[in-house]
């Protein structure tokens, strides 16, 4: 008898992620990721999962053998607030969905069984389960994206909270009276560092005259310019994309030590295409979280990038499997940590 | 045999409660409250603890009966970060403490056996064993007075980290450039919503010229202003007062808006004097959570002032009784809810 897999989707605010993930973890055997219709609303969306899952449900058995009884179900992150119980999402800031039933639409689209839970609580997941958090029994995971996301792993498990919408890191209040965010509220952590909103602040400064290779970069076009080419620029040595990332890693960091303080957790790991700075975003971070947070708290706790290229994935699979009674556990796989 | 008796302490910033709880819980057979001599050191104030656990024990055994073997033990609320295994204060921003064996020097003096953990985790806990979280599975703590702490209780246990000092609330931040606060950091929701902070923000408003009847509830010296002054002001109609318990409804809404997001729990218990305030603070800091967190988890919690007279004391009576396998869990005691 073969291994089971497990389709896993991942609908983030910019890109969509599906692949199919062996039971046992590790990256997927086949993957697509394709930029998330949000203009064509929840049903379009939900086509391209299942156009996907086909895809790369074909790709997996074409290369590895099996039938399509391998399949056993699909795990699905989302964005949130979620309803887990009735598997609705209940409302997108970043994309506009309001009591969409997600979970049920694409099980019955791929005539598959389902698990729904925020994109970030399965990012946290596939990190813990295969990624950077292995054999960690306290983790915070930080998803740094469109939106910015979070999930926590305390003694071992999940934290979902009363009704299901726990680990809403992006927002939280880290300035009182700051930036607007999607949400409504002034001075969400996702108001500064997400990604939309790390290219706002670096458009805003060349607008109040700040000069830049960035306004080159993007042949003049301010709209243009996103979290990746203020990483561009900043690569480039350009030193007002260079101030960018520091307010970044600045706002990042006084959110993660409210974690560091609040949870104590022995890691944060933090994920998504922000990460790809590297040491500039996490040395003035780490040296931010220091300056904020209790040492005490901070010697415990370590605060690194993800592993996986595909946490989501990885992730919403092993949700599935964790709901189905088929194993995952941090420390219990911990076998090749 | 006769119900076993445990001597409960709370060492607070401003005052130390010590008291005498039935191993069945409710408010203390006899209780004690004394300023923290907090200008004599940490000796000085084992040396208070003692005389006073020694004088609740007597009035308690006059009053109820039995012979000193009633008392099993002894439990500790202390304001940190703590080391819990070793028993030691790490450091005390509002008592200046550093590396002290609280735990063994009080239980070598009582000739008791002692446990030990953070001030507001005891009173989280006493409310949860017997005051307004009875029953609740996910409850937040938060302790008002001359620091601001906090306890989690995650699917009916509390919350301790990696190293123990997780609940570190008063120290998150909200305002990433706003006050300086006694950590150190800036911006801290302590820096504005302690006992000496809400005094500290009424006294700059008069000096910035704010007529206030505070002038004349301290015969015109500042200095003596407190949050009690504050409170006697709002009670007489003070427009400043009353400005300055906006602005600390404000914060605290702030600051319980992010637990509600993160944690998403079904009750927020806030204890301690500033709570004496009523709907005073609570109208306009539950309005303040919801106009911050998501809907969802706004509606799934309950934000209310603590029941117990002294819930440090009740809760560091039931963390020994827990420590030492004898009862405790709010679920488990519900009977008299």
């Amino acid at each position: 008898m073969s291994d089971p897999w497990v389709v896993g989707v991942d609908i983030g605010g910019t890109n969509t992620v599906v692949g199919v993930v062996a039971g046992t973890g590790g990256e997927p055997e086949a993957v697509r990721t394709r930029p998330t219709n949000s203009a064509g609303g929840a049903d379009a969306v939900v086509d391209d999962v299942v156009r996907m899952a086909g895809e790369v449900i074909e790709e997996a058995l074409d290369r590895r053998g099996g039938d399509r009884d391998r399949i056993v179900g699909v795990g699905i992150g989302c964005p949130g607030p979620l309803d887990l119980e009735r598997g609705l999402v209940l409302s997108t800031p970043n994309l506009g969905w309001t009591n969409y039933p997600i979970r049920d639409r694409i099980a019955h689209r791929l005539g598959l069984p389902a698990a729904l839970d925020n994109d970030a609580n399965c990012a946290t997941l596939g990190e813990w389960w295969r990624g950077a958090g292995r054999g960690v029994r306290h983790l915070a995971g930080v998803t740094l994206g469109t939106g910015i996301g979070g999930g926590l792993i305390i003694d071992g498990k999940l934290v979902r909270g009363a009704s299901g919408t726990a680990g809403e890191f992006g927002h939280t209040t880290i300035d009182l009276n700051g930036r607007r965010c999607a949400c409504g509220n002034y001075g969400c952590l996702e108001a500064y560092a997400s990604g939309p909103n790390i290219a706002a602040r670096a458009r805003e400064g060349i607008e109040a005259g700040y000069q830049s290779v960035l306004v080159d970069l993007v042949e003049g076009d301010l709209s243009r310019i996103t979290a990746l080419t203020v990483y561009d620029a900043l690569l480039l040595g350009d030193r007002h994309a260079h101030e960018v990332m520091l307010e970044t890693a600045k706002v990042l960091g006084a959110g993660i030590a409210n974690i560091v303080n609040m949870f104590n957790p022995e890691m944060v790991v933090i994920v998504g295409g922000v990460t790809r700075a590297g040491e500039h975003l996490f040395a003035p971070l780490r040296a931010e979280v220091r300056r904020r947070a209790f040492d005490v708290a901070v010697e415990a706790c370590r605060i690194v990038p993800g592993e996986l290229d595909a946490p989501g994935v990885i992730g919403a699979a092993g949700l599935f499997l964790h709901e189905n009674g088929k194993l995952l556990g941090g420390a219990a796989t911990r076998a090749s940590a």
